[in-house]
């Protein structure tokens, strides 16, 4: 596929890492709630081996914050999730889908408690401010929304804690998953959570200070040196083998929470009030006619940039990969699809158009086995 | 500056003209409303000089349209913003700045009236139908609320009406600025608005048919030939030299609409009811601080990625330049800034840093002369 560069302005905002990043080799971007995202830096597969089996430091700071504070913040943030969060710790994270008043998705955040007044929405590529801003605007809600300026460094990779240990001390191991704690480094402040993008364990840093960020960035790099840290991003072929979803790309604003596997994160029998709820009780009593599953693929690469439709044998419609890439660890592109409801239980093989030549595959489970 | 290429995938969407662009040679892409923008066919200067003298078929589909339908659907646009629509027709084009209840920025899309429940907002660069369904939930508005797959060919430059009367009639030539009405060509009807992001006149057609807007987008081509027709996409230079404000470079949800010069479509005195007007009213009364306003700089070339910083001789801050090109007509690099009250009416040199180099510049009103 032919390569196209991006134009870069004050509207894809860079971050305070960027310059870093550009010197060490950053090889790609995409843009991510308005701003620059690494893709790659090696290559994506090399990146991908790197990260199974080191540590790696990622600017992540396109993960922005939607910060709801105030008098009715927690009732506002109720409203925008179909997660019961009634009984939600400070601390805590919580991934949960955002929901409008039709029963469609409008995020997939990890929401972050810092008091019963006080919470960020780590979000995915949407403008959940706006989403936010306008439900309070209705409601005549007592809160105040910004978008802080919190840019995250996120240490990802089976060393994470042995790099995150010299930095921020013993204390650190103790963190649980989806716990989050203010640490200490040189007489600075860091809100640390264990959470990240991919499921090789590891920490978000959510920097609050640029230069507390830079200087920091600079040090994961010379303590990590011993473990053979390495810049990273997100990575296509992990997490798609780890089956985290994407907003937009496995996912959208026309899809609803079953169709998207968030059954678990659907809480129709609590008592709290939140948007869509009625309309997602009428789906769920309906049923629904299609949904996110894996699919495997004899072949050895793919490029995706929009979704590719799936056929049977019949040339009926299986359903549409929104995102692939190949893995190295199953010998197959694999991809997250959403298919049509006769084929969830199938074992035949469909087909699939990659570059003009077919292909086929078949359905399988999330996670991947 | 060292160029990255865009890794694309489902979430930077695609256009259906994107493989056109591809193989008429676009070389640089930015992305706006999750989608594939081009920024450059040939270069920054060619592109400006060919849309000065000729006429340019524009991909601008990233333009996406907020459509709003239903009983309340008036009142929900209205109360999104601060220009009065009491009196707003059928058929027409509406400028209109978004304001959050705080006063704040949130777009300044293009509204366009279709029927009295039915309207269009052609958006600039954020989620606007997060905006307008998180206000909808909140109210308990009757409306209904998508993204309609429209994709908007703009034909721009000064031989637009001599191309688009090949395709159309003569007909189109009494459409007016800021009007639009459906047009037919080989029996599809197509929604044409005298429209268009630069000032070189020119069209926008607002395509609501994949097939039927990549035969209208050949079409133009061959009977463009003519016209010396090219590819084209808005132009920052010249966008720049006409004072064509852009959502996110310009201005976003950190300003108010005095701060943006939109102080004409601000209509505080009028019966309307819309978001943030009491809070506009006191702005207006304690008057504000800073403004958007011309630079002109004495040197002939700038990359922008985030704003920069305008210094006096005393150190003091300026402003900040958010957008910036050299200007072939200026002779200089022109840009739009954000500048501190004492500076309106200065005509004293201004200091800036660009590549590590200090220039001088002055600031001017908008439009540049």
């Amino acid at each position: 596929m032919k390569k196209f560069p991006i134009v870069k302005s004050r509207r894809l905002r860079s971050t305070p890492y960027t310059d870093r990043i550009e010197s060490q080799g950053v090889s790609s971007y995409t843009v991510y709630n308005h701003m620059l995202l690494p893709a790659t830096f090696k290559n994506l597969e090399a990146d991908y081996q790197h990260l199974k089996q080191f540590v790696q430091v990622w600017d992540v700071a396109a993960e922005r914050q939607v910060q709801i504070t105030g008098i009715d913040s927690a009732k506002l943030v109720q409203l925008m999730t179909c997660r019961d969060l009634s009984k939600s710790k400070i601390g805590r994270c919580y991934y949960a889908p955002l929901i409008d008043h039709e029963g469609y998705l409008v995020n997939d955040p990890i929401i972050n408690k810092l008091a019963d007044d006080k919470w960020w929405l780590s979000i995915a590529d949407s403008d959940v401010i706006f989403f936010a801003k306008g439900i309070a605007a209705g409601k005549n809600f007592d809160v105040e929304i910004t978008e802080p300026n919190v840019n995250i460094l996120a240490v990802q990779g089976p060393l994470s804690d042995n790099l995150m240990v010299k930095l921020f001390g013993e204390e650190i191991r103790e963190l649980r998953f989806f716990n989050f704690k203010y640490f200490e480094f040189k007489e600075k402040k860091y809100f640390v959570a264990r959470s990240g993008w991919s499921k090789q364990g590891g920490f978000e840093i959510y920097v609050e200070d640029n230069i507390a960020g830079q200087d920091l960035y600079d040090y994961l790099f010379e303590y990590g040196a011993e473990f053979k840290v390495r810049p990273g991003c997100p990575n296509q072929i992990e997490r798609i083998e780890s089956a985290l979803l994407s907003y937009g790309n496995d996912f959208d604003n026309r899809d609803n929470p079953f169709e998207a596997n968030f059954d678990k994160y659907v809480h129709l029998d609590s008592d709290v009030d939140f948007l869509g709820k009625e309309k997602l009780k009428k789906i769920k009593e309906d049923g629904i006619k299609r949904k996110l599953m894996g699919v495997k693929i004899d072949h050895d690469k793919i490029d995706m940039y929009c979704e590719k439709t799936l056929w049977d044998d019949k040339n009926n419609i299986v359903g549409y990969v929104r995102s692939a890439a190949y893995s190295p660890t199953f010998k197959k592109v694999i991809g997250i699809a959403m298919i049509n409801k006769p084929y969830w239980d199938k074992k035949d093989q469909f087909k699939i158009d990659i570059n003009e030549k077919i292909f086929v595959g078949t359905v399988c489970d999330l996670p991947f086995i």
